[in-house]
């Protein structure tokens, strides 16, 4: 298994499971050395061997791979039968270990994570408890396995040539990456998929009914419940796939779970480690003056952005203008993301504060706060303009005096400050401006980003371990490879690279499609052409993430999930909060495209109101009766999970029927038996005439008496009759 | 098992399972005779022994019980096997059947269910194919089971001492009743126990804070959020506990499902029919025109008979104005139950044209239906009143001249009907006077009605068996007794009186209760007393139900059910529309508590639209964060049904272990195994040299070398530091 073909050629991994680079620059030496015996003691307890190689910069490779192939086995076989017991599987293993390989053979992913867990989890769980860079292993600065640069290679090249991906395609990512990261492509190939119906609508819908047609904002509202929903539908058969259905429950604890009490399970028996819900739930309403606070700051600084931009595009006529005009968007540059690093780490110090037993509790609790913050950062801006400088501007523009001091160094006299009180018109091409630069601009950008800045990131992290590295004394980036093998020398050298990319985080990719599906949710009735443009945005932004992944991070550690986790959420807020959006913007905007003209006079409020409260109903409805129609589809993982669950107690009736078989048959043959019992009971009852009961069961004899009773009962009755009548 | 202690004395059921009432009064003799003989001959393939007796009325009465307990406890093991196969249990029975039954008693629910389904289930699945009054067995009348007089007395006797049921009485029922009924008492116990809060809290609001505070609507909200939220929990712990979770999945088939192809089940092989979800789902969209035919003609008969009544008490002066005023009055009584009889017929039609194939999504789907009737015959006048009289009584009363064509005939002059344009002023008590009717005269009489009734009706059912039978020719009620048997005397009385009662039907008791809560919901806010006024009525309703059951109706088959079914949707969405309608009460009448008076030119509507708006979406939120707090709640009986599934597969695991423990076991110990057989490897490999794999993996032998080598590589990079220094 481990030297299957993929890993031969001169592009071999050389068997190594593992890699966990270990840094010895900021410690003395004995320590150093101490820790690094430890390191590998505990390494070999754990039935792993290793291999150790000189590092870059002050540091070293420890190679790691499984001693033998039975104790991964045993190891295997037991985490399979773990997630039995808890339910993410509907059948249990064969009971024969190696019966139970060969029925459903090791994928590369779940052989990696359950080495990774052999060397991560706490040594009384049978691991090795290295825990990189925290506590007592703070020199181990991180454990990544090796890429497969041969697979990834045909990878990207086979995904550059394909238009769709098919679900083959995401069981090889799950195979190769595990089923978190294969959630994550299959979100984005579903969402890409669905998005071919908006695209080719939404660009008809542009050149035939314009800008803030309601027809498609309806339907563009329907597309968004029916693709949630679907979703929805298409990951819980993805997980019964994957066998990971109810992994979340199971999750793998948190190191840093601090528990108040333990207590036995009542039900397993085992110790578990509680901590009080309302405690809980008392830190969690933090949250609500986070949230608010994000929302001030935040908002503030959005607001105020705004505020100089229309003031010195519309209002500022002195000298600099062109210059100037950049200001509010240099502000934004500099100020938002030192405010958004702040707020983010925040939310984590509040998350962990929340104090959650496991991994993916934590994850949904922190993707929410920055849901929060993804939300005002995205949406406001447009917020803003469609909903406060469109129907206001004229009112409040005037008041945007204020900022007159920013640029009053600038002015020549006073009457270039002066605000145009009459004759101020709303820019009313604004809006779709702006629609069009997040939805197509900053997607170009952010695409770029995400490829060149981790780039850049990992140039300047080499030149601060070489910079570190020097100030320890001696240039060792020379002597590293000195005394190499000479056959391990390519293999080394690529090692050492990989030890110095940044580790993947699939949450914030799965964030950039969440934010993105909501500008189409909220927006598109704006500009119907956005669906076109994310449309062609995604299949890059696919094969980019593939890029990413082979190329500009170290192999991620193939970590299970059943859902894309509280972004499912986001993705039903998001629809829901467009369909009261895109009805306001329909009932402001559709009349004439530049809306109410800075003045909100003309606004029926309670039209507006009546037009929200509508649509959103409507939405609610339409939800429904969606989410009833889906929830009839067959899926072929529920079927199969259905089937699984049927076998076992197949089997175990089929064990049982033997005793079932002792006890009497039913039908016709059955009649017999009941008969000859029912006339030795009459006999029993009448030779003793014990009890009521007895006698009265005992009068008529089988059915046949019975039979016969009856019609003569009926016969008195006709006779009676005829008597009388002939009285 | 049958002869019980409680069935002995002289209440004594003789062992006596179900009658079956069998009338020839309507068949020509032969046919009446060869159709009984058929009858028995079923019942005695089925594995049942019969008896029969003279009955009432042209009738005879067939007593049915099981012929051997053998063949009884197979059926139950059977039964329960069944469940167990699909997901209603979750361990399974011992594989012994008599270990089975008494590791778990059979009830007499599950007794009587079993025997029940073997009478009626058809013959290939081993029962005998009794259909009362449908197909070839319209000569049967009814099939029940006998009351349990001696047990029905202790149960009275005891509910009507104690104010509060425990779980355990409702397990009573359950093993009395089956879980179908012990739902409804379950229900209705938890929303007694609720509404203690608020009576208290209502009564309180009421004499400190008077009508339409917005205080008492918001707790009144929450609370309606928190007994929806915390039923739904409660529900599927007693569906747990009383071993019936998922049991609505495998609900008895529909004989009258029409199915259009017949396929494999691709999991369990058994052949099932199949009828398109599509055509369904078309068939099922004729819901909608029926909700909209039945609003418009409800809401136009109760809309006209409240402007006649608006008319006749408010604008018309002229004589008999004392009578007149009951006109409305009348007409809605004549008029309303012929047209919601209807109504429920074509629902009834309609449902059974959606062709269900389990009873349970039948009556789901009637249920939802008769909703509808039920919203807009209890809640349409109270919204008219508060939202169409008060605000606009002004503007349309002068209209209401149409209506003077009614009282023509009595006025005297002209001018009694002439409406008085100026000077009208709606009836500022109006709306409290309604919410008063509706609350508790309305729940008195219902009360009063549910009991006085059926007993009507069954005496004037006797009745008209009566006539039919001297019809016939003959008083047979006279010779009825005649031939009894002297010691089964006053049983065959007793079972003759209960032969005549009627069948028990638990949703209409069940959407009492719903259509109780929706006032509360809906307008407990303009007389906050309510609650106590229901809080008193359902002690009562619980006792009188009780009553009901075991005086006036026939025993009910203990049909199983996992839940209050499609109600629970309806209480969800009366709190919904609670919170929205109480906003809009509190808005328009909380300054003044007659509200608008009759001109709606003072509302600002913007200003309800958005009460009503903020209101939902905090309702919404609230729900959001109550359910989830909710759902963390531990539950006996899911912590019960997790314990079982653990066992069931804690077994396994323990019988697999003696493999697992062959592969080797991990820790301190298995270090010496690890070195030992990397050193062979190592070994191996150093002899053949062979692959680049094993040169790689063998250069250090043991964690103990890597540890050296790695301190070697690092006492390297220090004396290389030192060279330089001396350099």
């Amino acid at each position: 298994m481990t030297s299957s073909p993929k890993n031969s050629g001169p592009q071999t991994n050389l068997d190594v499971d593992y890699v966990i680079s270990y840094r010895f620059a900021d410690s003395d030496k004995a320590t150093a050395a101490a820790k690094f015996e430890k390191l590998c003691h505990s390494l070999s307890s754990a039935g792993l061997a290793t291999e150790v190689r000189n590092g870059e910069n002050h540091s070293l490779l420890l190679f790691v791979k499984v001693a033998s192939e039975e104790h991964l086995y045993g190891e295997v076989y037991r985490s399979r039968v773990h997630d039995w017991i808890h339910g993410v599987r509907a059948a249990a293993p064969p009971k024969d270990t190696r019966t139970a390989l060969e029925s459903e053979p090791l994928s590369e992913a779940e052989r990696l994570r359950i080495i990774y867990q052999l060397i991560t989890n706490p040594e009384d769980e049978g691991g090795a408890g290295i825990t990189p860079k925290e506590g007592e292993w703070k020199e181990v600065e991180s454990i990544f396995a090796l890429h497969d640069h041969s697979y990834n290679k045909d990878w990207i090249k086979q995904w550059s040539r394909v238009w769709y991906l098919k679900t083959e395609d995401l069981d090889e990512i799950r195979n190769r990456l595990g089923e978190k990261i294969a959630f994550y492509f299959a979100f984005t190939q579903s969402y890409f998929a669905f998005l071919v119906f908006p695209a080719i609508f939404g660009a008809s819908a542009w050149l035939l009914l314009g800008n803030f047609s309601p027809l498609y904002a309806i339907v563009n509202g329907i597309w968004c419940i029916v693709f949630t929903e679907w979703w929805k539908h298409q990951e819980s058969d993805l997980a019964v796939r994957w066998g990971v259905r109810n992994v979340s429950k199971i999750d793998v604890k948190r190191k840093d779970f601090e528990h108040e009490r333990e207590i036995k399970d009542p039900v397993t028996g085992e110790t578990i480690r509680i901590f009080s819900g309302t405690k809980r739930l008392q830190r969690q309403l933090l949250q609500l003056p986070f949230a608010l606070g994000a929302a001030a700051l935040l908002g503030t600084l959005i607001a105020t952005c705004f505020g100089i931009e229309v003031f010195i595009s519309e209002v500022y006529n002195g000298p600099f203008k062109t210059v100037l005009v950049f200001l509010p968007t240099g502000i934004l540059t500099i100020v938002m993301p030192i405010l958004t690093g702040l707020l983010t780490d925040f939310a984590t110090r509040l998350t962990a504060f929340e104090n959650y037993e496991t991994h993916s509790a934590y994850e949904a609790a922190l993707t929410r706060k920055i849901f929060i913050i993804n939300f005002i950062t995205s949406y406001l801006p447009i917020f803003l303009t469609a909903f406060v400088y469109v129907p206001f501007g004229s009112i409040i523009v005037p008041y945007l005096d204020v900022f007159s001091l920013t640029v009053k160094p600038f002015a020549e006299n006073e009457k270039q400050l002066t605000s145009p009180k009459v004759g101020f018109a709303i820019n009313p091409d604004r809006l779709k401006k702006q629609v069009i630069y997040f939805t197509v601009t900053a997607q170009v950008v952010n695409m770029a980003m995400e490829v060149i800045v981790p780039y850049l990131k990992r140039q300047g992290f080499m030149k601060y371990k070489e910079i570190q590295s020097k100030r320890a004394g001696n240039n060792g980036t020379l002597d590293v490879a000195a005394n190499d093998p000479p056959e391990e020398h390519q293999f080394l050298k690529r090692v050492r690279n990989e030890a110095t990319l940044s580790i993947y985080d699939v949450t914030s990719d799965l964030r950039e499609m969440v934010v993105q599906f909501g500008y189409l949710s909220l927006f598109s009735v704006v500009w119907p052409v956005t669906a076109v443009s994310f449309l062609v945005n995604n299949w890059f932004e696919l094969r980019a993430d593939a890029i990413k992944i082979c190329v500009e991070m170290q192999r991620p550690v193939p970590w299970r999930s059943d859902t894309i986790g509280p972004w499912l959420d986001s993705l039903e807020f998001l629809a829901w909060v467009g369909s009261m959006s895109t009805a306001a913007l329909v009932f402001l905007f559709s009349d004439d495209e530049a809306g109410p003209h800075g003045t909100p006079y003309g606004i029926k409020v309670w039209g507006l109101l009546l037009a929200v409260f509508f649509s959103e109903h409507i939405f609610l409805t339409v939800r429904w009766g969606v989410r009833v129609a889906i929830s009839k589809l067959e899926s072929p993982g529920l079927q199969k999970e259905r089937r699984e669950r049927f076998m076992v107690r197949k089997q175990y009736f089929n064990e049982s029927l033997g005793q079932l078989s002792k006890s009497p048959a039913m039908g016709e043959s059955y009649t017999e038996i009941s008969r000859q019992s029912l006339e030795d009971d009459a006999r029993d009852a009448s030779l003793s005439a014990s009890s009521p009961e007895s006698r009265f069961w005992s009068r008529q004899k089988g059915w046949q008496e019975s039979a016969k009773a009856g019609t003569g009962l009926m016969e008195k009755y006709a006779a009676g009759n005829e008597t009388k009548k002939s009285q």
